[in-house]
């Protein structure tokens, strides 16, 4: 992947954080899953799944634990 | 999401900073589906599974990791 | 959640640790499904289940890291 | 559950710890279902499922994080 | 594994970071399944199948914890 | 478990480190199913499998936390 998509941990707020989070989960699944024709028709699907909307919500709160760290907490 | 719902990972007591993890992981998962009227259905789902409670428990545990750490565990 | 349930992570012993990890965990379970009855029917089925038994394990356990590091491994 | 079985998280070797972090996941189980008597009749079903015994293994990884950073990783 | 792949933790930039977390999840993969003929064929099911591109996403999150805590977090 | 199989999570390279975290996450599968018959049976099922492939590394991530923490990142 040849694109410049992560440069900082850095954010000024701890909601960008998570939004930072957020991305990070995606890119996870994108580097698996290259192909945008693929993904979004997946979407479809786990997205009215409980099951894969609360692993989504885990996979965040992972990279949340990351991106928090970096930031010492928005302390 | 243009809401401002997360300025700080600061609470008074434990018991607040356990429900803010609880947010965060309801939050994750409203990122990742919008819709309010496909939570609700979902919800009425997974709120009477034991699997997918336990599932968002385990979620919850890991944002209070991250809340707890953000503020010192209150001592 | 009007109760104050949870006003310190700190324990006397590790053990009383362990059993605070385990209320976390119930207490995520609670939050999502407030129901007692609900709660209670679904007991028998995850206690039975070897999976729910071992998650229900994996949520304790991370819990668990949360309370110990409150405690600074009780040292 | 009245008997003290987790007086401490130190012990003298990573190995001591390793087993102590199985103790912590077995000891999840047991305070979900008490019943001797049901959790040997499931032992008998996951030990020969490699998803369970995959799960088993991860809880124990996590409860060994918590053993060996109270343990200074025995340095 | 006679080969070395992995003589370092540290990256220059967050995104190379993000992908040695993606090599160490693959080579965990790696290790299980020696034979790249079966973990060609199995890449054809996972990749579209949406728990697996989560449950990829969610090993690449925890690898990343690592890394990024061995660079600083990139500060 | 008499042998001892686990004497120090030193090692002198981050890849040595991996090869640790796969054999405490095969340790943690050990002592839950001693049998080696039973456990070979069944590696020929979880090898094949993307899930069960996908389970591995996120124990072995796991582990891999710990070992590298351990080791100061090796840095």
């Amino acid at each position: 992947m040849a694109d410049a998509w992560l440069t900082t941990l850095i954010t000024t707020t701890p909601q960008e954080g998570f939004e930072l989070a957020i991305k990070l989960a995606r890119m996870g699944v994108k580097y698996t899953q290259p192909s945008a024709e693929v993904r979004d028709k997946l979407r479809k699907d786990y997205a009215e799944d409980a099951e894969d909307l609360i692993a989504s919500s885990q996979v965040i709160a992972i990279n949340f634990q990351t991106v928090a760290a970096a930031n010492g907490y928005w302390k």
